[in-house]
């Protein structure tokens, strides 16, 4: 009662200083610009830029992830920073420098806890989402790949000298128990989780194929897949190694980049067989599924890195080229599919486009951006 | 306190204010207090009540979305009444009375747009989400179930006593077209949208079986599934009817609580046809996927509302039994899987659930609770 009343006295510039300042964080995201160390805020729903956040260091090969509110970026940095972003208040709240070199991270189930992957001196490190205290360690010997969490606050993730996957279970998080599959196949390059958080692949870069686990069956041990993946058979030279985080789901099928070739793989989830190759313009490095829709959104490593290729499922061939700026590095779609975010890092720019239209929304300003994370991973499995 | 409100009036005062009131919305959800007409704000990372709204009008049957940057949950009551609720002020921001007798809503793909579904007069109203104005009426002499929202700016749904579907693109609000697909089967109860987007399903409650629909290919009309589902053979008096606005999809299979049967019905998504039959304590209303997860929870009508059981997907059989409280109504999952939040109208409480662990997390007052809505659904087709 006491508080009622006191807060009734505040002066009248205060409620409203409060009320305008407020807002939803379900429609922000962030861009990663590289050169500059600093990150650009933005928001979905106006498609504008609200801020920067700089003093973030090496942003080269930066990933981000949610605390579980949408309020907090945590921004892993290529120098082994760990940093905590308020997006509210468009500053630092927390950082810490980890590691010497690191490569990517990932945020538990429940939220409370951070894992950052490292390739120097190789490992994991467990933090407390609220603090950044460093909560344990757990030590590989080889450098740490494609991070993610899955269900059950566990993160899975692949060793690439040591050709492995662990699934380390953080529900202890200051004493993590580890199961190690071993014989997995030859350097696993990068991984990713499926939507549903039961299955774990592994793309591996020594020979062909990729490793898959049923995380509900680990103790089965990681299979063999699409050995028609990879560049084992017949090596080509590489300009960009694909990503698998931007990994395509589009109903029973996923869609992978294949390494050095001109083409898509598509890999039925039912059988975990080859379904489909869809021939391309380049060599993707991101094949991302449009949420809610029947495309996916390719981009490519150079020369053709100024091309975006939009692959229709039903058909499953490329039905749209768009060519949103010279260098595009990456691409993020709103949660429910309306409208894709591309950045051009020689452009300075980051296009927006309407998914149904492909009309140009909007081009925001952006120095040399790379990466673009929206915050509705926060509510999603292995993002 | 006094220390507060001598702050307040200093400069720095209004940096604290407005730093202190800032929150993120992506764990924010609303508990429907139906006999109040009133909601609860919650929130999932402390596990609280944060608010309550009232003057919410008939909130028997009510159903809530969100706006796409998390902040507004629009709330449709019964008695035609639809509210757009600031979570972040726990104030009513607009309110019209829509029609005489509601049943459910859906928010556009761009989120720019409301719809109501109406039993009275019957049809369709489409309203700008920002203002709550009316843009558009779509009418159709029948009562309007099972209204989803899909990928297009679409809003699909089922009427009842025509036994159609109907697909209405609202991409040009003030004249919507309309797609009429008729006889697809008789008294088209409710029905739900897969998370891709594409497929459309009506249960049918006049015969046996439910009417499927891709949306991919509206033109090819809707086709009939699962003849062992419904209650046109044997009918059985039923006690609640099941809703399939929780549809439970866990990888290629969709769990339907049966009509009048102790069961859950499993439908396989490739194939379209009966995966197995799941007995159970009682007649099913909502069967609900754990996200990230293996398992399927299910509440119950009378005389068995008292219980909750967990599938396990991957045995397909009942594994957990939990009595939450009595006259269990509704069930919500946090984003990720990790928690499970409860209704118990006869208890006036919201249990929470680990559900890793099956331990009682919390267990929040709440004056008669029925519907229990997150705002992640802000970023989920068909929700």
């Amino acid at each position: 009662m006491k508080t009622l009343v006191l807060l009734s006295l505040l002066p009248l510039g205060v409620l409203s200083c409060s009320t305008s300042n407020l807002r939803g964080t379900g429609d922000l995201g962030v861009v990663v610009e590289r050169a500059a160390g600093s990150i650009m805020l933005v928001e979905t729903t106006q498609r504008t830029a609200i801020g920067r956040v700089g003093g973030l260091g090496d942003l080269s090969h930066a990933s981000i992830v949610f605390s579980r509110d949408a309020r907090y970026a945590y921004v892993f940095g290529r120098d082994g920073g760990l940093s905590k972003v308020d997006l509210l208040s468009a500053r630092i709240e927390r950082r810490v420098i980890q590691s010497g070199n690191a490569i990517g991270g990932a945020i538990s189930q429940d939220g409370r806890l951070v894992a950052a992957a490292n390739y120097t001196p190789g490992g994991i490190r467990i933090f407390d989402a609220g603090t950044l205290e460093l909560l344990s360690e757990v030590s590989t010997g080889a450098k740490v790949v494609g991070i993610v969490d899955a269900p059950g606050n566990r993160f899975v993730f692949s060793l690439f000298e040591a050709g492995e996957i662990w699934i380390v279970d953080a529900s202890n998080p200051r004493n993590p128990s580890v199961m190690r599959l071993a014989d997995i196949g030859k350097q696993p390059y990068d991984g990713f989780v499926t939507p549903d958080g039961r299955h774990y692949i592994a793309g591996l870069y020594g020979e062909d194929g990729l490793a898959l686990v049923d995380l509900w069956h680990p103790e089965r041990g990681a299979r063999r897949v699409l050995a028609g993946y990879g560049r084992g058979e017949e090596p080509l030279p590489v300009f960009k190694m694909p990503h698998l985080r931007g990994w395509a789901a589009a109903g029973r099928y996923l869609f992978l980049p294949a390494i050095g070739r001109h083409e898509v793989l598509v890999l039925d989830r039912i059988s975990w067989t080859e379904a489909a190759r869809i021939p391309l313009r380049g060599q993707p490095v991101f094949a991302v599924a449009q949420p809610g829709g029947r495309r996916v959104w390719v981009n490519f490593a150079l020369p053709h890195n100024d091309a975006v290729q939009v692959i229709d499922v039903d058909a499953m061939k490329v039905v749209k080229e768009l060519r949103p700026g010279r260098a595009v590095l990456h691409l993020e779609f709103t949660p429910r599919g309306e409208q894709a975010w591309i950045s051009s890092r020689d452009d300075d720019a980051v296009a927006v486009y309407d998914t149904a239209t492909y009309a140009e929304l909007a081009r925001l300003a952006a120095a040399k951006p790379s990466g673009i994370f929206l915050t509705s991973r926060a509510a999603m499995t292995g993002f």
